[in-house]
């Protein structure tokens, strides 16, 4: 394909994007800083072993930051960076569509 | 968590838009209808195999249309329908992201 070029940012946007729990963890977030219990309390099926996993990733790309705050007991909050909230309006976005396009199978 | 419920539409369609190559297929589909061959040579590493299964999902979730016209050679094109279509912001506000946000890594 001559006419066409696939931005690697863009590819690479996806691939970060399309990770299992990814978007959905960064829309958890999106309404201020939470702590792993309520993370993994939004997200059913998500087990704690893959969430522990997918906040590190997330850390190590900027898009979460984790917040030790030294109390007894110690708090720990998970929150967006500038970042990760910029993700915010591609969330939107994915809701509108579903919002006016995906159909549920009706519950028997 | 009492003060939260994921929406299931929208986990839905992140569940779909995760999936691998969809975005990509659907991005390179915005700007018109395409041949097989044509999307295939936008996609570097997807192999044949897989973008005729993906088409194939796309089409029964409403998302792309497959048109058949008789002539010699037969000529086969795969174009958005309006649902599909109607992805094209979310995709848009992904590149917006990644042309501020991602970093490629230098090659060497």
């Amino acid at each position: 394909m001559k006419d066409f070029v696939m931005c690697p940012r863009f590819e690479k946007a996806v691939d970060m994007l399309s990770k299992r729990w990814v978007a959905l963890i960064v829309f958890v977030l999106i309404p201020g800083p939470r702590r792993f219990g309520e993370i993994e309390g939004c997200l059913s099926n998500l087990s704690g072993k893959v969430l522990s996993d997918r906040l590190k990733e997330l850390e190590n790309e900027g898009i979460i930051q984790r917040t030790v705050y030294p109390e007894i007991p110690v708090r720990i909050e998970y929150s967006l960076t500038a970042k990760g909230t910029a993700l915010a309006p591609i969330l939107k976005e994915i809701g509108s569509w579903s919002s006016e396009w995906v159909e549920l199978e009706p519950t028997r």
